[in-house]
Parts: structure tokens; sequence; C-alpha cells
């Protein structure tokens, strides 16, 4: 068993660097934070004896020697940044977790026959940089690294210059490690282990997503004497568009969800009719059919809207991935590690995408879920009991330790 | 007649002071833009031999003698303030137009009865610190300045500390001025004028308003893995208001208009449904049970909206002003003078608040205004040609003569 005592404390420690206004975190990616955050897990994994490889993406890989020098490593880890109104757990309670396990390994002296290799992936979250799973994106050949470096924030800075800038562009090559299999611990940001009463989610399949990023312009006008059938409001569109978006995820219950949560209104001023909108919807479903559905359906409504009221349209897609089944061995060897130890468990499909969604399409991939308090995620009122937590890595180090020596 | 060339120089050398992006201006009120437009216009007014007075509010009061020692002032101006994606006329006219008429006296070596007093009023626009007119407003009484003085912008500063750093906080006290009449010139800011092929609005009404700023309080959680009942998306109850707020007034129609400009998303990120939304509802009417009506629909409605979708809302009243009726005499003056010099004009409601709406609740007042492309204002593209500018110009000359003759 692991040590859940010196796991809380760790997560505890790194969620001082970027701390948020309401006890959460603002430590998104390729800021001053993130480079703080990456410094103090770099320590720690050195002290822990691991050696470390960090490839172009500013993914960060630290290594802890097998056996047998011919085997393919375990990886295991998730991602260190959060949203800008993130928790102390999304992300972190993974690559902590595997910290953790080498630290237990470390302590009782195993040996491994395969290397394990704990990895923080860069840009997660998707907020500063779209979309979302950036860096094991391109680790996974899903996009091309220019591309990447390519990617704007709000005040229009790069990707590439942003990872140079915090220092974190290392020389390797993104991609060329080949992995015997990877595992993510990650809380499970919904409600139902919790509802349940479930320790542990064995996470079967992900779902889909479509992030659609919508740019209807009008012409900014002035509020009061502009007549209303000559306005040309875009904020009107939106809003068209935003109920849209409700009413389709709604149709398909409980198979998809749905909303807008990025929104920028242009001039934004008062008594100015909004002539400019950019906004993204973001749709999801484990079923392909109803994805594709949702989309259809979004993308022609929103162009009959943004027709009746003159509106012009551009369509661009944000970001995107297919519903995922997980690797069935890994799955099973989750299962496995939970009923062994005796945690209660149910399976899960994902409702958020993981870099382990990356991962699967070029290695054996699962994941391990644990509760957070009323599946609040995304909020810096995410929570999570020191039980679930140790539970959860506990699962987590039977699984690749299990994986490791076979 | 006044000199047409020489208005129209100033109101390109002005344009040349917080250029927009697109040929129009941004040069909001108390930025460094503000001050550098004060200064010029400042030096114009004194090079015609004016001497200036300012108020505490940032008012700036340019006096040219008159022959009667015990006669109050006649006033004439608008505002030096645009919006950020405002146009070269929006106020500037008014106030040139002004300072047009005083150049002509001078050419003219006419001496008036009453002294006339060109100003530039503070804050017209409403965009950087609510509510619009804000210091006309305290002028006329509406506000008091230690209210003005703590209006927040959106990066927290206070007009008062921002009017002081700009070095056009005055001694004068404020409202203690006392006028015989005020006129002010301004371009419609809608389509009547232009399609009825007339050079002059003589505005007898102007439109009454409410500003309604809500804050719907959700919860910001995860995008894909919050399942849709359990969601509080205030995203989605701005967007219900917003149609709300447009079938309102379409009820009304045409003697209503309605639409939200102002919009911010908390916290804005792609996969997080919104927790948060502040927004600005602006409504307006010449009929003041139409105005009470729709206010108190939107009120209404917007909680119903808020309950169904378990939002928490707040409604604050951000701006207000009552259908105005302008003094018959100054109306009157205004259409005589379109008359004597041979221009077409029609009778005119204003669609949008002016300085003088608060002024003629303390002396008499009327408007003038001239057509302007495509009623489009509030937008850099805003344009009118040199003869609209000079008519409006002619007619305000004349107006603001007779009546500082009596
Ligand atoms: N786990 C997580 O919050 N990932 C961010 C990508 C997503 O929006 O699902
Ligand atoms: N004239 C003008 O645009 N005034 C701003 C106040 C308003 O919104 O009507």
């Amino acid at each position: 068993r692991i040590n859940g005592d010196r796991l809380w404390d760790a997560l505890m420690e790194m969620a001082k660097i970027g701390p948020g206004v309401r006890g959460g975190n603002n430590r998104q990616t390729l800021t001053d934070e993130d480079a703080e955050g990456r410094a103090l897990f770099q320590k720690w994994c050195e002290d822990a004896g691991m050696t470390m490889g960090v490839d172009q993406m500013g993914n960060m890989f630290f290594r802890r020697e097998g056996t047998d020098p011919d085997a393919l490593p375990v990886y295991v880890g998730s991602h260190l940044d959060t949203q800008p109104t993130g928790g102390k757990y999304d992300g972190i309670l993974g690559v902590l977790g595997g910290l953790e396990i080498v630290r237990t390994l470390n302590d009782l002296n195993i040996k491994t026959k395969h290397p394990i290799v704990v990895v923080n992936w860069t840009n997660e979250e998707g907020t500063r940089f779209a979309p979302a799973m950036l860096a094991s994106g391109v680790f996974a050949g899903m996009h091309t690294q220019d591309w990447a470096y390519e990617r704007v924030d709000a005040d229009g800075k790069k990707f590439g210059d942003e990872l140079v800038r915090i220092g974190w562009r290392g020389d390797e090559e993104v991609g060329a490690r080949k992995m015997h299999a990877f595992y993510e611990l990650h809380i499970e940001q919904g409600p139902i282990l919790e509802a349940e009463n479930k320790d542990i989610g064995v996470v079967t399949h992900g779902q889909g997503l479509w992030w659609i990023q919508i740019t209807l312009t009008g012409k900014e006008s002035h509020t009061g004497s502009t007549p209303m059938p000559m306005r040309k409001n875009a904020g009107l569109g939106m809003a068209r568009i935003t109920e849209l978006v409700h009413e389709t995820a709604m149709s398909h219950q409980p198979e998809a969800v749905g909303a807008i949560g990025h929104c920028d209104v242009y001039p934004n001023s008062r008594n100015v009719i909004p002539g400019k909108v950019v906004f993204t919807v973001d749709i999801r479903s484990p079923h392909q059919t109803v994805l594709d559905d949702m989309k259809e359906r979004i993308e022609t409504g929103a162009g009959k809207i943004a027709a009746d009221l003159g509106l012009e349209i551009e369509i661009e897609e944000a970001g995107h991935f297919d519903p995922v089944a997980f690797n069935e061995d890994c799955v099973a060897a989750v299962r496995d590690a939970a009923e062994r130890l005796g945690y209660s468990h149910r399976n899960l499909v994902s409702g958020a995408g993981h870099d382990a969604c990356w991962i699967n399409r070029m290695a054996p991939t699962a994941m391990v879920m644990c509760p957070c308090v009323d599946g609040l995620s995304h909020n810096e009122d995410e929570e999570i009991s020191p039980e679930w937590a140790r539970a959860g890595a506990d699962v987590l180090f039977h699984a690749v330790v299990e994986t490791a020596q076979i």
C-alpha cells in the first residue's frame, strides 16, 4: 500500500503554487506558476532517484529503471496545469500519485522488470491555449508540433513562445518514446462514485467531444437610436445558439452534455448592440452517432439563426476527440487491483477528456478514478478526502506494478 | 452663416487624437487621449478669446462675454469623449459646433447681449464609467458628486481618481452656474433624417431609458462530466434573458428598443459551465408607461428564468432617465432658424440620451440634429457629410444668437 499521508502532503504543498482566490488554484499552463510547480515536481522526482527527460512540448518524464534492459517502460501520470478557477486535484492527483508509487517502491525496495516513468503532460486543460490535451495530442500524433506552437492565448501570445519563456522546452523529439502501457489516476469530476458510495471508478470508456468555435458578425450600432428592424445583433444570435446547444443536449438525455463556457462580446459597451461575438460550443457523448447528430444539428441550426438575424457566421473546429474504449487488459488490471485491495468499484465512462484518451491510441491504456465531493470540478471548491486519494493511488500502484512485472 | 470648412477641419484635427482601428475613434473618458483632446480644445477656445472655467467633475466651460453684465449666459456644447468603437462626430460635432459659433461671431464682430459659454461635458458615453451623461447629471443635481467619484471602470479604477490623474479636476462647484438656455447639436445616430432627405432634426422629445445590471450566480463546473440535471448554468440564464429583452421590446414596436451590449462571463473557459455572468440590459421608449411596463416584465421574467435554472439573481439599476420634453421656446428657436435658413426639417424624438436631457431639468433646452450615414453610430464607420455638419451648425448658430439677444 502507498503512503496516503505523504501523498496528501505533496498535494497540499503543490497547491501553494498559484493559489486561487477561494482556496483552489489558478496555475494555468506556461505561466510563471506552472514553471514553479514543474520545478518542485522535478526536485521531488530527482530526490526519489529518478532521471528527467523533457520533450519539445515541455512534457516531463521521470524514469525509475527496471531490471530488464530491453523492457519498455510503464508510464503513469497526468497534468499539473489547472483551470483559471481550478481545484487542487484535477490532474495533480495523477502526477503526484505516480510519484507516490515510486516513493513506495523505493521504501519497499521493490524492483520492477519494466522501468516506470512518471509523466506531467503540458497543457491538458486547454483554457489558455485550445485545444485541451494539446501536448499528449502531439505526442500521440494527433496534431503537429508546429501547429501546437502556433496556438495563441487571449493576449495573442503563442504556445511555442511561452514554452520557451518559462524555460521548459526540452530537446527530446515528441512522441519518440515507446510505452509498455500507460495508466492515469484522476478525480471523477462527476457525481456517480460519491452518490453510489464507491471507492474506485474503473474507466472503460471516455466520451467524445467537439469544441466548435463560432464567430458571429453583425453591426455594432447605438442601442437607443437604431430601430429594431435595422439591427444586426450578434449577441442575440449567441443567445439563440446557447439555447440551441442546451436543447440539443437535452434531447439526447442522458447520453449527451453540452454548454457554452467561453464567450467574448465586442465592443462590450452597455449602449452598443454587439457587433461581434466569439464563443465556443462544447458538446460530448459516449456515442459517436449522438456526437455526430449534435454537431450537425448545432451547425445547421446556428447557420439558420445567423441568417435570420442578418449575421455572418464563421465556424471553426477548436477541439475534437472521438469516443474512446480503453485497453481491455489494462482495464482488467485496474479492476483486479481494486478487487484485491478490497475497494468497492464500478465501471465508469469518463465525462471529461484526459491525456489517457490520446495515449490510448498508441499504447495500452486505462484510467483509475476516485470520487470528488458533489461531483464538482473546474471550480475552486473541488474537494476530495485523503481516503479517496489513498484508495485511488493504491489501485494505481497495484495496476502499474502488476503491469511492470509482465 | 458659419464657416463649414473651418468646422470640418476642426473635426478632422480632433479625430487624430485617440484614433480607432478602422478610421473612427477610441477616446474614452478620463484616458490620456481624453486629456489630449481637452488640451487641444482649450487651445482653440483661448485662441478665440474665451476664458476657461473647469468644475470638479471636469466639465469645461469657455466664456465669450456679452454686452449686458446682468444677463445669464447661453450655453452650447456636447461631449468630446467617445465609445471604444466610436465615430468622429458623436458629441464632437456639438462641442466644435459651439466653438465655430464663437469663431463666426468674432469674424463678424457681433456682440451678443448674453454671454455665450461653450461646454464639454465629461463622460457622456458611460462605457468606461456607468451611467452615461454622468457629469451633466451631477451638474443638474441628478447624482451627487461623491457618488460619481466612486464609479469604477472594468479595471476597478475610480472616476474621481482618474479625473485627478489626467489633470482635469477643476475647482468650481458643480452645478453652481445658472443658464439662460442650453443648446446641443448632435448627429441623429438613427436613420430617419437621411431616409427622408431632411437637413435638420428639430428635437422635441428624448426617449427614457433604464440600464438594468443583472448578475446571475450559478456554479462553475466541468462541462463534460457534470450531468445536465445537476447544472447551474449562468450563461444559459443570460441567453434566456437576452431573448426576453428582445421579445419585450418587439412587443412594443415601434415605441421601444432594447438589447444587451455588455456581458462578462466567468471564468470564461471553454470547458467550464459559466458560474457567474454580469450583463446590462438597455431598454428605451419615448413613453413612460411603455418603459415602466418593459422594466417590470423584464425584471419579473428574469427572476423566473433564474429560479428555473437554480441561479441566484441580483438586479441593480445602473442608469435611468425619464422621457424628456424639451423647452417649447428653445425648440421653436431651432425650428425657426432652420426655416429662416431654408433647410428642410422635421420633428424628432431622440433615440439616444444626451447631456441636454439632464440640463433640460434646470434650464430651457433644445437640440439640433443632423443626419448620419445609414443611421450608424457607436461604430467606427459612423459618417456624416460636411454639408450636413454645416447645416447643423448654421441652425445652432442662429438659434443660439437669437436666444442670446433676448
Ligand atoms: N480532465 C479535464 O478536465 N480535462 C480537460 C479537458 C476536458 O474539457 O475534458
Ligand atoms: N448620444 C449618445 O450616444 N449618448 C450615450 C448615452 C446613450 O446611451 O444614449
